[in-house]
């Protein structure tokens, strides 16, 4: 299927702070963010994707130069996919804190003259909220189509249902939770402490001594990446097999193909990703669960945004965010008795299943656009 | 219910060398072990017990000075507790390659005069077993009434069947798998690479720079102890509770009552296991996979041990060795036609449950052990 063709990232510079959950404000900002399609005359069919940990504004089409999109969600988003960009104006959008164009930790710091590093102000999921629905109303969108996400970005759709009601018609929320488990902030916690604890980390200031804490930022995303994947699909990839034709037996060299795998999945996220980055990432995540504010009553965080419509989605062998966890947000909503939607995708590739093209996933994300386009006139 | 009372551990040289798997040989070694109960005439009712990733030959039982044992499985070795010292000689013991007694990469390399270190030869299950029946011959038993192990240490009571099958009547095996799954493979070797990456590592041979790789050791043992609690038991210790009254925002900072806990864990433990020790269990497990010399024909590989009896325990909520991988145990004997109990005790403890009192778990053991000493003359 044809992809949204060629694109340019764009910058928005925002000089009035951002007022950030944790007290602390972000001054002086930059976001950097893609389009693909042509908003409608009444600006009515703009649909807002967010990203999860690793990924960034590029969610379709190709750069100058590619021959194949690198785009994270590129099998969804394009000219009769579905999310078809024949009728929606979809927008990208890199959050604060990131390290792929929008102001985070390698940024200059104007009050220190000197890179933000671990100084950085913890960003939370409602302040990316913020931050991004600032940026649509500049660019004249007063109520969007839909704000969809997976993972960490499908935690921002569900934020924006609760922060800026008036400002969405539909969420479309997917391979998400209403927060984090124990388990999920275990694994993040360690990710953590083993970037943190790299002795290349320098309290988070290794900009200024030209190094990066690499040995950790790889175990985190190993460790991460045991996470993304479920059991039997890694059994069914990799099993038990052997990388040389017979063991070696060795401590310290790679004897089973899992372990090369893993090794090349850290060494690849290591040489792209900030560490700081991934220590505010991981905090964004622990920290939301809008029920906080509630006793621990989802129902009752739910209650504002009633009239709102939802399509939620999740995978039988995500084991990270569980269905169970996407069920939780469905009892929520049914005892607003809110109009939503709810498909679990029977797919055996756990949490990463929401990137990957799946015929009976995507036919559901098709059919629920279908109707958002068929209740906006001229999209 | 009583202990044991107060317990010494014994010591034991080999000259003669241990031929291992990988074909290296482990020469002049001495193994570390502890004896409970009384050995009877005919030497016929003693039971072996195996240990698992970071215990011992220190079962159960006290040394001088301590009120209270910190055995490992205190809770289930003694006088009138379900393997009864009243009726069994119980012999604990520790593998070649451990850090708490028994020849490891802390000894001296009689080649060299030094530390082994990470030139310690790599062990194997097998290797052990050997090892242990070694042992057991210089004891003058020539048939044990029972090996018994957990997790790792039921694989040995499994490899005893294999290797050594006229010098056991009974296996009970608990907790344990026919080999790792790729995700346990994957998260050994993520444990593995924080170890062999942290700079004090010094390839292995850190002993000789005065330091110690506790940065690694501490990540090592956080994924580990993750792996040990069900996501279930983790949810209900700890949930989302928070350490301080509210949220600090901080990203290096601990938050979360889970956070506090781990690290406690790791710190504990890199400051009394050997990184050496835990690259070479780690390994162990990795290797262990009796079906591979059968072409991956789990029931070919336990026809050698038809005439044994078995009893094999899982924990429902275990997704380290899960109930499944029992399964394929109970159905491999079953295909040899072998004398096998399987009990799946309904637990919410993950992993961790072999080593905890429950009363339904505990009744099966007992039973079992009721039976085998019903069978051995003078037990």
């Amino acid at each position: 299927m044809a992809s949204v063709g060629l694109v340019n990232p764009q910058r928005m510079h925002f000089a009035e702070p951002l007022a950030l959950q944790s007290g602390a404000r972000l001054r002086d900002y930059t976001l950097v963010y893609e389009t693909y399609g042509a908003l409608n005359a009444d600006k009515s069919n703009a649909v807002l994707v967010c990203h999860a940990l690793n990924a960034s504004h590029h969610v379709a089409g190709e750069y100058e130069g590619q021959d194949k999109s690198e785009g994270w969600w590129d099998n969804l988003v394009g000219p009769g996919k579905p999310l078809d960009t024949e009728r929606f104006f979809v927008i990208g959008i890199n959050n604060p804190g990131s390290c792929f164009g929008s102001t985070g930790p390698m940024d200059v710091n104007p009050d220190t003259g000197k890179a933000y590093g671990a100084d950085f102000p913890v960003v939370t999921v409602e302040d990316w909220v913020d931050a991004q629905a600032r940026l649509i109303a500049q660019l004249g969108i007063t109520q969007l189509a839909a704000v969809l996400g997976g993972s960490l970005g499908g935690m921002q759709a569900l934020a924006w249902t609760l922060r800026h009601p008036e400002r969405l018609r539909h969420c479309v929320a997917v391979a998400t939770a209403p927060n984090l488990s124990t388990q999920n902030i275990a694994f993040n916690e360690v990710a953590r402490r083993a970037i943190v604890t790299d002795p290349e980390f320098h309290g988070g200031h290794f900009y200024e001594h030209g190094v990066i804490p690499r040995r950790g930022l790889r175990v985190a995303r190993m460790i991460g990446h045991i996470t993304y994947l479920s059991d039997d699909s890694m059994e069914a990839k990799f099993g038990r097999e052997l990388r040389a034709t017979g063991l070696n037996y060795s401590t310290q060299e790679i004897e089973f193909q899992i372990e090369s795998y893993l090794r090349h999945q850290g060494e690849k996220f290591s040489e792209y990703f900030d560490a700081n980055t991934y220590l505010l990432i991981t905090r964004a995540l622990d920290y939301f669960d809008p029920a906080r504010a509630f006793g621990g009553d989802l129902s009752r965080a739910f209650a504002v945004a009633k009239d709102k419509k939802f399509l939620l989605v999740s995978f039988t062998t995500d084991w990270r965010f569980s269905p169970a966890r996407s069920r939780e947000l469905v009892k929520a909503l049914v005892d607003n008795q809110v109009d939503v939607s709810y498909a679990e995708i029977a797919a055996p590739h756990g949490h990463d299943a929401f990137l990957l093209e799946d015929t009976r996933y995507h036919g559901v994300m098709r059919a629920y656009f279908d109707r958002i386009a068929h209740e906006t006139p001229g999209a």
